[in-house]
Formats: C-alpha cells, sequence, structure tokens
C-alpha cells in the first residue's frame, strides 16, 4: 500500500493527561502534510485543532467518555455534543465496558444511543467509532459490543483506547470485521507502530488505523 | 493508629473501566462493616451506591474528567453537578494536567472553579478533592496545582488517580501539606496497599487516603 493511501486511512493520534498545547499544533501540522484522515486529540484541545485544519484535509477527531468509559450516558452525550459544536467531525467514545461485562446489553446500548443521538443534533453529524476496549472483554462480550454498537448507529467500531493492558491484535480487527455490516467500519487503535503491523491490521479488516508513532508507520510504505 | 481511626480516613476505592455492579455492592458492604469515609467509585455506578448508603455512615464519592482530565471545564461541571444530583457527597476531580504543564494558571483555575461553582447547585454541596496527577508534575508545578486548587474553593488536594505510572509519595504528601492552607485536606492516593504505607502518608500529612487494598491495610492496625 503507499504512503499517500495509506495516511487516508491514519487518525494520528495524541492522547493522555499531558498533552499540550504545542503538540497538538505539531500533529495537526504532520497530518496536513502527510494527509491523514485526522488528528486524534483530547476534547480540551478541539477548538484550537478545529481553528488549526478548518480548512484543510484532515478532521478533527477527538473522545468522549475516555478512557474508562464509566461516565452516564448524560454525561457522554454532553461531551460528544459540545465536541461537535466546537468543531469535532469524529467522536470516538468508549462504551460502558462494565456494563457490558455483566451481560447488562440494555445499558451499553442506550449508553451508545445516546452519543448518537447527541450527534445529531451537529449541524453536519460528526461520525460515531464506538471503543470496546477489547483488551478486556471475552470474545463474546467483543461480538456482542459491536453487534449494540451497530444496532445504536455507530459509524465504525474500535478496538482499543491504547491505555489497557493491550491494544489492538489482529484477530480481534478479524473478529469485529466479521460481526459488523460492511458500512461499519473498523479502526485499529493501540500498539500499531509500523508499517508491517499496519498492513497486517488492514489485512485482517481494519479500515482506519489510531496511531501516535504514525510517520514511523508511514516510512516503511513505498512512495 | 488504631483500626476504627484509621477506618474513617480511607476512602474504598474500585475504579477502572470493568468495575461490575456487583463489585460496587460488595464495596458499599466493606464499607459500612468497617466504617471507612467513603466508597469512590466510577461515576455509572454514583445511583447504585446512594441507593447502599442511603442511611449509612460511609459517604458516596465519585470521579469528575477522571483519569485523563482531559475533558472541557463545561463537561467537568455537567458531570459533577449529575453526580450531586444522584447523591455523591464527594467528588474527586482531575485537573487539566496538560494545562498546568503548559503555564496556563488561568484555565486551571477556570476549570476547577467551574466544577466548584457546579457543585455549588447541589442541595448540600459535595467536597471538592482536586487531584494532581503529581507522578507527571514538577515540583514546581506540584505547587501551583494546590495553590490554585485552593483559590477555586476545593477542600482537598490529591496526589494521584492511581493511572498513572506513579501513586503518591511521601514526599509528595508532604510537598502538597506544606503548600495548602490548614483548612484544606491532603489525600494520598494510589499504591497504598498497608499499614506501614498508610502510617507513613498520615504522619507525611495526609488527612484522607485512597485506597482499593483497604482491608489489608486495616489489618496491620491495632483493634
Amino acid at each position: 500500500m503507499r504512503k499517500h493511501e495509506l495516511a487516508r486511512m491514519i487518525d494520528h493520534t495524541a492522547l493522555g493527561p499531558a498533552v499540550s498545547a504545542a503538540r497538538v499544533e505539531e500533529l495537526c501540522r504532520e497530518a496536513i502534510r502527510h494527509g491523514f484522515a485526522a488528528v486524534c486529540i483530547p476534547p480540551a484541545h478541539v477548538g484550537l485543532a478545529a481553528r488549526l485544519l478548518q480548512s484543510e484535509g484532515p478532521a478533527v477527531c477527538t473522545v468522549v467518555g475516555f478512557p474508562h468509559g464509566h461516565h452516564t450516558p448524560e454525561v457522554k452525550a454532553f461531551e460528544a455534543r459540545a465536541a461537535g459544536g466546537e468543531g469535532a467531525r469524529e467522536i470516538d467514545m468508549v462504551i460502558n465496558v462494565a456494563a457490558l461485562k455483566d451481560g447488562d446489553y440494555a445499558s451499553v446500548l442506550a449508553d451508545i444511543r445516546a452519543v448518537r443521538d447527541a450527534l445529531e443534533k451537529v449541524a453536519e453529524r460528526p461520525v460515531l467509532k464506538v471503543i470496546l476496549e477489547c483488551a478486556l472483554l471475552e470474545d463474546r462480550e467483543k461480538t456482542a459490543g459491536a453487534i449494540l454498537a451497530q444496532a445504536a448507529g455507530a459509524d465504525f467500531v474500535k478496538t482499543s483506547t491504547g491505555f489497557a493492558s493491550g491494544g489492538a491484535t489482529v484477530d480481534d480487527v478479524a473478529l469485529l470485521r466479521r460481526v459488523v455490516a460492511p458500512h461499519v467500519g473498523v479502526k485499529a487503535a493501540g500498539g500499531i507502530g509500523d508499517y508491517d503491523t499496519a498492513l497486517r491490521m488492514i489485512e485482517a479488516g481494519a479500515s482506519r488505523l489510531g496511531a501516535s508513532r504514525s510517520a514511523a508507520i508511514l516510512e516503511g510504505a513505498p512512495d
């Protein structure tokens, strides 16, 4: 896969408690230069990134209920709508992992739906990616989570936050790809740091990659 | 320090993406049995814990903007007020760590004040603890964070979320104790797992401890 094709599949990402304004600015410049799909940044930096990327290709992506997913549906909905209002065109939300593991599917569904409904109120509805946090789940829980995400109107299911014990695996990507319908994308994130790993994820069915080491990934790709 | 005195200083804690309803129920029972100050649980479980602890001694404590602190002030304020409305009597919020490290003190202050103002609107104003995440900070940043927290009306400053690279240290507790006024408490949290460690934190100036291994801590104390 050629560099520019691969770049279009990458959400160039800097998340965590200590992401500075300068780092976000740098991330945006890199995203424009390489033609990444989006920058994925902390919610408090959405306004800044939206100003920097205003008329540029890369979208502003931010996270909701991140990284533990333990916030109430009302808080996630509020956060999502506010982020959309500030210019986020993509929203990566974390599901209520505890509810999924408790088998409380109605709560998992309602939680995702609350965010999806909130995004309907944004002028151009942002893309919704639903993070399952696969490292904490059994396969049957991953399957249930993906089905519920699709049912609630997710545009993508996403493997991981990058802050659990493990990130994306080829097996998880393949599982999610089998479970959701073709119109639902699969985003692999967490620990993807080179071209070979990226390619394996794509071959397994990933349509989007989340990565902080995006430049290193591109380096391995042919021009 | 005797068991029942020590118990009154402990926030019995279960946080993270996969804390089940059953675990929260168990935590509440343990808190009642041992006489802990509070249970500290994920926001989505506040309603459950409030029902279980209704007429009991331990308070319901939950977290806001947790654990990355990267949410906007508006989202933290919304989350805090909603948690108070559901029965949380104590709120442990995470500051905007990135803004503090950027030296943007006005934003750090406004962020904490937004939460404090939101809590004023709750019938009985919940206690506000402000988490600095010391593992990510230089000493001068810890000092600035503690001063800003006190200025914004915090009841406690707290060392750590328990989800960064490090938790409470004796040095950090002593630093925070030196910086804030006597009416502001210091909560040590993260990695406190036995009586000796707990005692060292208290001797350094901690007035509250956050712990998941609370039973093990009490075990070492005299009856």
